[in-house]
């Protein structure tokens, strides 16, 4: 092939990064711009182009890049728009694919972070030679990127893959969502979803390490969850179980639909997988349809470790 | 195109049906065995041969036939193979399109009666031009048939689809479902599930038709409660309204993963459609997740008045 690097974009509330990225997955130069210093988007792209130039330069010219994919917030692959993001400067409809194709003369693609996942772990992931996965991302809210056949799934709008808006508890009381709706998957099963599990274990008044840290003053967070978990902390791993029950059982939903040969699983939470993971598949082969038993793999994310938002975007151009 | 016909096979666990399909979709000729004559399955692919063989005569002979396609329960469209199938006389794994395929010397794919269906629409019935949408069989279960970018989920192992399974009420006195788990979607919406929540209401002791029907010693079935729902009744009035928000809100989860332009509905309880469809669309508008409102169309199949299953089969070689 003619172009042996591709350029991955992290579009973030406050950072927008920029990588070259090699055949195997190596990001051989970055850069970054702070998204909110640029309201106006045509200054935004300007100073993207600005930012990348001299990284292509780097790799010998913008000849030897073929594509460059974005994930970004409520971005859309069809229209090729970011729509009405919150955390980002600009309203309404923005035309990002359009202007930076135009500027740089290249293929540009958008995703949201989550389905940009998925195409990394599937180019240079945990998911290489897969065609049937899904991955579910475990940060403030839960994501998720559905390929089928080795295609990602978009939809008929360019918004499938919001797997962590699935109503998985249909109890009146179920977790109110930032959604404004009850019992959505992310409520139970995001970061702030497994400090949610744990104050509400907490209300009974059972000893834990956590407790002693409330009592200092201090606001309870997953990494402290696990480490109490790996001090023994009985409630801390009894968390851990309750969320790893709540994905198998809602992981044994999603089979119904689309039956993946495994589930990939990314975030700081899955740091705790330890005590997740044999929950989670001891739900998930009990609750799952008989057929599906013992057939599905459970992995973590080969990209934790490397900057997997960046490699994603690239991998929607490889 | 030098093929101008298909044929499209009716596999049940009563009779098997043959049609042969033209570009129209019409049936211009069919004929039928009786599948439990046939316990040894090289006697019923035998058979199959001598059923359809004057069919294709009648058309003018095997070199005017596309291919067929058979709708067969428990089929799988990866191996060719009917696998455990219950209500078939046959044993273990079928290898019935091996079988038929060597002896009729053309192309033959099966499929499961409901992704048979969602391929009929898509070639032959509401869904011609899209793309993106899910058929949901409403019998004695709840079948689905889930259409991608133009392509049918089979997932990885062939199983994929199965949204009569998802489990939508997680309550641990949830309606127990034949397949030995609680709270799948069937039991609420299959013909079943909608006499189990009129027998539900009619516990209350309210006054209501169907409990002069029950007096009378009569079974009760969703036709019943429909002519009873004509007659205004209001409890049966109600059993439509509560299975059309249970459609509903499950159609609200479905769509957070594929994002399909239409559901389309097909079976027996469609035919209280006007009682139905007011509280579907209502209560999925009402529940999805706000950015998909007011996105889809719910259709009813147009297939229903046709032969369905033996169209379906067809398209899945058009």
């Amino acid at each position: 092939m003619s172009h042996p690097y591709l350029i991955g974009v992290d579009l973030g509330g406050t950072n927008t990064v920029f990588g070259i990225v090699d055949y195997n997955g190596n990001i051989v130069c970055e850069s970054s711009i702070k998204t909110q210093s640029y309201p106006d988007i045509h200054e935004f792209v300007e100073a993207c182009v600005r930012s990348i130039t001299p990284l292509m330069n780097q790799v010998g010219g913008r000849q030897f890049i073929g594509g460059m994919g974005i994930g970004a917030p409520n971005a859309n692959f069809y229209t090729g728009t970011i729509e009405e993001a919150p955390n980002l400067p600009w309203k309404g409809k923005v035309p990002l694919v359009q202007l930076l194709s135009e500027l740089l003369g290249m293929k540009v693609v958008i995703t949201n972070d989550a389905n940009a996942a998925a195409m990394g772990e599937m180019v240079y992931g945990a998911a290489r030679g897969m065609r049937h996965f899904v991955v579910i991302t475990l940060g403030t809210g839960v994501g998720s990127g559905i390929v089928i056949d080795g295609q990602l799934v978009y939809g008929s709008d360019g918004f499938a893959g919001e797997l962590g808006h699935m109503i998985i508890d249909t109890s009146p009381h179920a977790r109110l969502c930032s959604c404004g709706r009850r019992g959505c998957f992310e409520t139970y099963c995001s970061a702030r979803g497994i400090i949610w599990t744990a104050k509400e274990l907490m209300e009974s008044g059972r000893p834990t390490l956590l407790q002693e840290l409330a009592d200092q003053g201090k606001e309870l967070s997953a990494l402290e969850i696990y480490k109490a978990a790996r001090q023994g902390d009985e409630l801390a791993i009894e968390t851990f179980r309750r969320t790893g029950e709540t994905l198998g059982a809602t992981c044994a939903n999603i089979t119904t639909f689309c039956s993946p040969e495994a589930y990939i699983f990314f975030g700081g939470p899955m740091r705790s997988h330890e005590f997740i993971m044999p929950a989670l598949k001891e739900t998930y082969n009990r609750s799952v349809l008989p057929i599906y038993r013992n057939r599905c793999q459970f992995l973590l994310s080969e990209l934790m470790d490397r900057n997997a938002a960046v490699l994603g975007a690239a991998a929607l151009v490889a």
